[in-house]
C-alpha cells in the first residue's frame, strides 16, 4: 500500500478515494513530529508509530502534528480512521497536483496550499511543495511533501512561554502556519526582482542573443506557473473569511484578513512582472531589428562607395584603341581626385541621412 | 428513420424535436448492454431489443443501460416513450454537436459531456466523443457515439461484490461515470505535455522551418478546441452542485465537488499550455529574425572585405600611359601587404562589433 | 410619409417617435401575408389593405401576419393604431440599425433580431436582415426588410393538419420563428468553415501575396460584424427565459432554452474562427519573413562565391611590370584550380550552416 | 471671481467647492436664454441678469434655462443660491474635465454629459463639449461650454403648439435634450466611417508611408478618447432607469430606455472601428514587409546575374602570358553565348521560385 | 526597537504583529505636530513626546496629529496603547509596501493610501509615499513616510477662522486629507501628458534610437506601477461609501463620492496613456522597418545601376586577340552613351516603383 504514481492519469480506472500517492516522491522516508502545548505546558517529540497520537486526541491542549513525506500511504489512512476524515480528503492529501483550496466539514477544516521556495544560490529555480492542513478542535495535522525548515521560526515562537500562540487555539495556529507559507512568497519576489534586474541590464548592455530570449521566455513561463499556484490562495482565504465554522474564532478573522492582504500584494507584484517581461521581450525584438539595420547600413555604405569607383577604374582598363584620356598625362592624378571626391560626397549624403 | 445528417445546418426547416441523427456517424451498428445491480445482486447482459429494458424499469435495483452508436434513431425514440423523456432531450442526444450541459427535469436529469481521447501512438491527435446521460430514480441511460473501453475499469469495480458502488444509488453511479470521463483528460494532458516538450526541443536545436510553425499553429488550434469542449464542464458541475433535485443525494455532493476540482485543474493546465505555445511562437519568430541577421552579417563581411580590394586591383588594371607605380618594382609586393592589412583591419572592426 | 433615410444621423432633429424608415431600402414594394390557424382551421392569404387584419384581431385562432419591405411607413403606423403599440416600438421597427433586443410591454412582447444569410455561390458574402416581432395574445406580427424563403419550411409545417404547432399558441409560433432564424447561422458557419479551409490551403501552398492578406483581414472583419449581430441574441433569449409575462407559457420555456443553447454554440464557434484567423495571420507574417530569409541566402551565396574570385582575377589583370606569376606557364591552370576550390569550400560552409 | 484655470491640478490646495472655472475657456461671453412653456403658453427670451429667472421659479409652466459659456462664475454661484444647489454640484458644472455621470438629490437631478461634435469639412477632428443639466420640478437648467446650434431643432419642436413636448414635464424635456446629444454621435459615426474608408483605400492603393501610419495611430487614439467619453453614458442612463426619483415619471422611462439603446449601438460601433483600425495597422506592417521583400528580390536578381558574368570577363582580362583561349578566334563570340545563357538560366530559376 | 528592514521577506519568521519598520527609510528623524481646532478655537504645536497627545484625547475639539517619518517604532507602539489600536493595524502602518485599503473597526477607521509625487524639474520621476490614517471620534492620526508640503494648503484653510472645516468633525477632515492626496494625481497627469507629448515629437522628428525605445518602455512600466497604486483607491472609496460606521456622517457622503469621482477620472486617464504608449511603440517598430526599407532601396539602386556597367567595362577589358569592337574608333563614345542610357532606364523603372 505504499505505491506511488507519477501522474494523475496513471490512476485511471481506480475507484474514487483509492489511497495511492500521486506525484513525484520528494522524500522516501516519512518523519512524524508532534508539538503539544497550552499556556502552561509544552511537549515536542518525534513519533514513529502513528497510533501514538491517540493520547493527544482528546486532551484540551493544542496538538500540532507534522507529517513530512507522503510515500507511506498507511499513515494517512490511519489518521483518516483515527480522526474520522472523509476518504476523498485523504485522497487529495496524497495527490500533490492539487489546486489550493479550502473545504469545510462538520468537525474539521481542510486546506491545501502550495509553498513556493526559491534556491538562494541559483538562477531563479522555483520548487513547489504542497502543504495540506486538517484543522480540528484541538488538533492541527500538517502534511508536507518533504523535510525543510520553513516552520522553524514558528516553532521557536511556540516554545517561548510568553508567546501569544500558547494561549490561543488551533485557529490561531492555522493562521500562523498560513502566514509562514505566504511569507515565503516575499522571498520569491525579492529573488524574482533581482533576476529581472540582471536580465534587463544584460539586455541593455550586450547583444540580443538566442540565450537571452530563452531566459526571458523561461522566466515568463515560470511566472505563469507561479501565478497559477498563488492566485487560488485569494479565493481560499476569502472562503475562510466568509466561513461561519465554529472552528474559526471571531478574533482570528482579522488575522486571516491580514494574510489575504499579503496574498493580494504578492499577486499584484507577480502581474507587474508579467508586464515587465512582456516589455523586455519587446526590447529584445527591437534590438534584433536595430542590429540588422546597423548591419545593413555598413553593407550599403561599402557598396555605394566602392561600386561607382570600381566602375570608373573598369572604364580605363578597357582596351579600346581610341581612348584619348589614356594618353593625357594628368589623367591619372585627376582620377585620384575623383576617387577622393566621390566617397566624400557620399559621406556627406549619409551624414545627412544620419547613417554614419 | 435511421437517416443521419452531417451538419446542423442540414436539418434546416425540419420541425423542432425531429429525431434525426446529426453529426458524423462513428459507428453504424448500435450495441446495447445492461448492468443491473444491488448490494446482493448483479446482472450483465447485452440486449438486442430495446423493449427488453421494460423489466428493469420498475425494479429497485440500479440499472445502467449503455447505448453505443447513435445511427439507429428508433432506439432513442423508443427509450423516450418508455421513460417519458421530452423530445427536445432526445433531439439533443442525437445531435453530436452539443455543448456540454446539465438540465434538470421533474423526474430525471440530463447531462451532455465531451469525452476527449488521444491516440497513444500518434502526434497528439485528439478525438471527441459526445456522451449523454439520462439519470432516473433507479436507471441511468448512457448514450455514446462509438464503442470503446473507457468504462471497463468502472464495470470491473461494480462486479466486485464488496464495492461501495453496489450499495449506492444512481447518483453515485453518475459520479463514477463523470469521474471516468474527466480522468481521460489527465491522459490527454500527459500527451500534450510530451508533444510540447518535443516541439520545444526541436525549436531550440534545429532551424525554424515552415513545418515547425504549422505544428505550433495546429497545436494552438487544438488547444482552443479542447478548451472549448472542456471549459463548459465547470459550469455543468457547478449547476449540479447547486441543484436541489431529489435525484442527487446529499452525501454524493462531496463527490461531484471532487470532479469539479479535477476539471478546474485540467482547465488551468490547458490555459498554461496556451501561454507556453504563445511563447514558442515568439521564439520561432525571433529565430527567423536572428537567422536573417546572421545571413546579413556574412554577406556584409564578404562585401566589405572584397569590394575595396577589387577597387584597388582595378586601379592598377587601368591602361593610362602615365602611371609611375606600375614600373616601381616593389609595387606588387607592397600591394600584397595592403591586401592583407585591409581584411585584418576590418576583421578587428567586426570583432569589436561582435559580428564575428 | 414613405420617406426613407439612409443613416440614423440623417434623422437628426426630428421629434422622437417620428415614423420614418431609416436604413437601406432592400425592397421598395411591401408584401403583406396572413396565416390564421387553430387545430381545426387554416387560412393563408395575401392582403393589400392593412385594415384587413381587423377581422383576425379578436378571434381565438392564432394569426401570423408577415410584412415584407419597410418602405411603406403608413402600414407600420396603422398597425400601431390597430394594436395599440407604443410609437417608440414602431420607430424601432422602421430603423434597421437596431441592436437585437427583447422588450416586454403590458399586452405584447417586442423582439428584434438579425437574420444572417450567406450567398451559396460566392466568397462568404454575408447579408444582414433585421426581423422584428410583435407578439400579442393571439397575434404575431413579423416585419422583414425583404422577401425571401427563410420561413417557407415553417409555413409548410403549419399547413400539416397534425402539426404540433396547430394546437399551440403564439408563444410556440414565436419559438418556431426564432428557431428558423438561428438555424440560418449554422448554414453560415458551414460556409465560413469552407472559406477558412480554402484560405488555409492557399496559405500553405502558394506565396504570401497581398491579396491573401486582404482576404484574411476581410474575413476577420466579417467575423467581428457577425459576432456583433449574433452575440446580443444570448442576452435577448436569457431575458425571455427570465420573463414572467403571461404571453409565454411555462411549457414553452424549454423551447426557448433550446434556442439559447443553439445560440451559445454559434457564438462559441464564431469565437473559435476568430482565433483561427489570428493564427492564419501569424502564418502569413512568418511566411513573408521566411521568404525574405530565402532571398537573402541566395544573394549571400552568390556574393560570397563570386566576390573573392573577382578579386583574384582582378589581381592578375593589373599592369605592373614586375609580376613574376604572369610569366609562369602553370599559373593560369593553377588559378582554375583555385576557382573551383573556393566555391567548393564555401559550399561546404553553407551546407554546414544549412543554407543550401 | 471670474478666474479660470486650465487644468485640475492648478486648483491644488483650494478648499473643496471653491467656485472657479477649470478647463479651456471656449467662450469668454456668457449668453443666457429662457424658454418657458406649457400646453397653452410659450415664451422665449434672452436674459442679461440671472435674477430674472426668479419669476419663473415658482410657476407651474416648464422653464428651460440655457447658460452658454462658463467663464462667468458668478452666474453659476447665483443659480446655486436661487435653486439651493450643493456647492459640489456647482463645482462640477464649472470643471469641464468631468466624467459623464448622474446624481440624484432630494429635489433635483444632476446630469453631466459630453457632446461630441465633428467638423464637416475637415479630417475627422472631434471637439468635445461638456453639457451639465440640473433638473428640478418645473425647471431645467442647462450649462454649455459654448454657443452652437445643437438644440435648435428641439427648440423648433417646442414652438409648435401641438407638440407633445408642450403637454409634458421636465422629465420629457430632459429626455429630449439627452436624445439630441446622443444623436450627434451618429453624425460622428458617419464621419468616422467615411474617414476609415478613405484610409483603407489609400492603404490598398499607395505606398505604406510614415504619414499613413501616423494617421492610423491618430485615429486609433481618437477612438480611445471617444470611447472614454461615450461609454460612461451607458452607466449614466442605466442609473436613471433604476432611479425611483419622483422627478422622472413612469411613462418617461420608455424614452430613457430608448436613449440607452442608441448609446449601446454607438458604443458597439466604436468598438468595431477599433478592431478595424487594428486590422489596418496589421495591413500596414505587412505592406512594409512585402515592400522590402520586393526590393530584396530586385537586388538579388541584379547581383546574381551580373556577379558571375563580371567574374568571367575578369578572367580574360588577366595578363598571363600563357592563356591559350585568348588567341582562339571563336573565343569572344562563344563567350557572348555564355553571357546570354547564364542570365537565361537564372531567369528560369527565379521564375520557378516565383521571384519574377 | 527602532530597527528597520528593507523588504517584507526580511521579516520572515517574526511573530505576526511584530512592530518593525519595513520598507525604505525616507526620513530618519520623526516629526510630530498637532492641530487642534473647533469653531472658536485653534491650536497648532509641534510635540516631542508622544504622551503629549493625551490631553487632546478626551476633549471635544477635533485633533489632527501628523507623524512624519516612521523609523521611530516606539511612537507608533505608544499611539497604539493610548488609542487602543489592534497590533495588526500598527504593523500595517509600519510596513510601507501596503496596498491601499480601508478597514472599519468598532471605534476607529483605518485608511492606507499612496501619495504619488512627481519631480517638477526632471523626466517624469515619480516617488511614492504611503500615508496611513487612523480616524477616531475626535482625533485623526496621519502617518507619513517623509516631510513635505502636501497638506500646507489644507492647514492654511483650517487656520482661517470662518472655514467650513472648523465647524465640522473628523469625517470632513478625513475627506479634506483624501482630497489633497488625490489632487496630487492631477499634477502627475499633467506631467505625464507633457512627457508623452515630448516623446511623441521626438519619435516623429528624429531617428528611432535604442534610447527612445527604452524611454517608451520605462514610461510604460511607470504607468503600470502608477495604475497599481492608484486603482485600489476606487475600491477603498467605494467601501467607505458603503460603510455605515457612525464615524462617517451622512452629509459627508457627498464629499467622499466627489473624491471617488476624481479617482475614476485619474484611472481612466492612466488607462488612456497606456493605450497611447502602445501606439508609440507601434510607431517606433514601424519606423525601424521603414528605415531599413529606405537603406535597402539605396543599396539596391547603387547595385543595380553599377553592376551591369561594371560588367560592360569588364568585357572590353578582356585581352582576346579577336575583338573587332576594340579597333572601331566610335566604340568608346558609343559606350559612354550606353553608360548614360542604362542608369536613365533604371531611374525611370525605380521612379515607377516609387523607390526614388
Ligand atoms: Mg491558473
Ligand atoms: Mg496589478
Ligand atoms: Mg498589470
Ligand atoms: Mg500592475
Ligand atoms: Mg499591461
Ligand atoms: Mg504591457
Ligand atoms: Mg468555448
Ligand atoms: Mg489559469
Ligand atoms: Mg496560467
Ligand atoms: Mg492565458
Ligand atoms: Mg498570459
Ligand atoms: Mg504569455
Ligand atoms: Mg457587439
Ligand atoms: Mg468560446
Ligand atoms: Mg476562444
Ligand atoms: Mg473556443
Ligand atoms: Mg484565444
Ligand atoms: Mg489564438
Ligand atoms: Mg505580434
Ligand atoms: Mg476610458
Ligand atoms: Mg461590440
Ligand atoms: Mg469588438
Ligand atoms: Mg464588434
Ligand atoms: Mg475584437
Ligand atoms: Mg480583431
Ligand atoms: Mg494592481
Ligand atoms: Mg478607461
Ligand atoms: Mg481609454
Ligand atoms: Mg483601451
Ligand atoms: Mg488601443
Ligand atoms: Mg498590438
Amino acid at each position: 500500500m505504499t505505491d506511488s504514481l507519477k501522474t494523475p492519469s496513471a490512476k485511471l480506472g481506480l475507484p474514487p478515494g483509492s489511497l495511492i500517492h500521486v506525484g513525484d516522491v520528494l522524500e522516501t522516508e516519512t518523519r512524524m513530529s508532534v508539538i503539544d502545548y497550552s499556556s502552561g505546558h509544552l511537549e515536542k517529540t518525534n513519533i514513529s508509530n502513528i497510533d501514538d497520537i491517540l493520547k493527544y486526541r482528546d486532551s484540551d491542549s493544542v496538538t500540532w502534528l507534522t507529517i513530512e513525506g507522503l510515500a507511506n500511504v498507511e499513515i494517512v489512512q490511519r489518521i483518516g480512521e483515527i480522526m474520522d476524515i472523509h476518504h476523498l480528503v485523504l485522497e487529495d492529501i496524497l495527490n500533490t497536483n492539487q489546486r489550493p483550496k479550502f473545504e469545510e466539514y462538520d468537525d474539521h477544516l481542510f486546506i491545501v496550499l502550495k509553498c513556493l521556495l526559491v534556491d538562494e544560490d541559483e538562477d531563479f529555480d522555483v520548487s513547489y511543495e504542497q502543504i495540506s492542513l486538517l484543522v480540528l478542535k484541538n488538533f492541527v495535522i500538517m502534511f508536507k511533501e518533504k523535510q525543510d525548515d520553513i516552520f522553524q521560526p514558528l516553532q521557536k515562537r511556540i516554545k517561548a512561554s510568553k508567546s501569544k500562540l500558547r494561549t490561543l487555539g488551533t485557529d490561531y495556529l492555522t493562521y500562523a502556519i498560513l502566514d509562514s507559507i505566504v511569507d515565503q512568497n516575499f522571498v520569491l519576489l525579492d529573488s524574482l526582482d533581482e533576476t529581472v534586474t540582471i536580465l534587463e541590464d544584460r539586455l541593455l548592455d550586450s547583444e540580443p542573443t538566442k540565450e537571452l530570449l530563452h531566459t526571458i521566455q523561461k522566466l515568463k513561463r515560470e511566472i505563469v506557473a507561479i501565478r497559477r499556484y498563488i492566485s487560488p490562495a485569494r479565493e481560499l482565504l476569502s472562503a475562510m473569511l466568509r466561513s461561519d465554522s465554529a472552528l474559526i474564532g471571531d478574533s482570528t478573522h482579522l488575522y486571516f484578513r491580514d494574510v489575504l492582504d499579503h496574498t493580494l500584494r504578492v499577486i499584484e507584484s507577480i502581474e507587474s512582472y508579467r508586464d515587465i517581461l512582456t516589455g523586455l521581450l519587446e526590447i529584445y525584438t527591437s534590438s534584433v531589428s536595430n542590429k540588422m539595420n546597423e548591419v545593413m547600413k555598413v553593407l550599403t555604405i561599402f557598396t555605394s562607395i566602392f561600386t561607382p569607383l570600381t566602375f570608373i577604374v573598369g572604364i580605363y582598363g578597357m582596351n579600346f584603341v581610341n581612348m584619348p584620356e589614356l594618353k593625357w598625362s594628368w589623367a591619372y592624378p585627376v582620377l585620384w581626385g575623383v576617387f577622393i571626391i566621390i566617397p566624400l560626397g557620399l559621406f556627406v549624403y549619409f551624414k545627412k541621412k544620419k547613417w554614419v
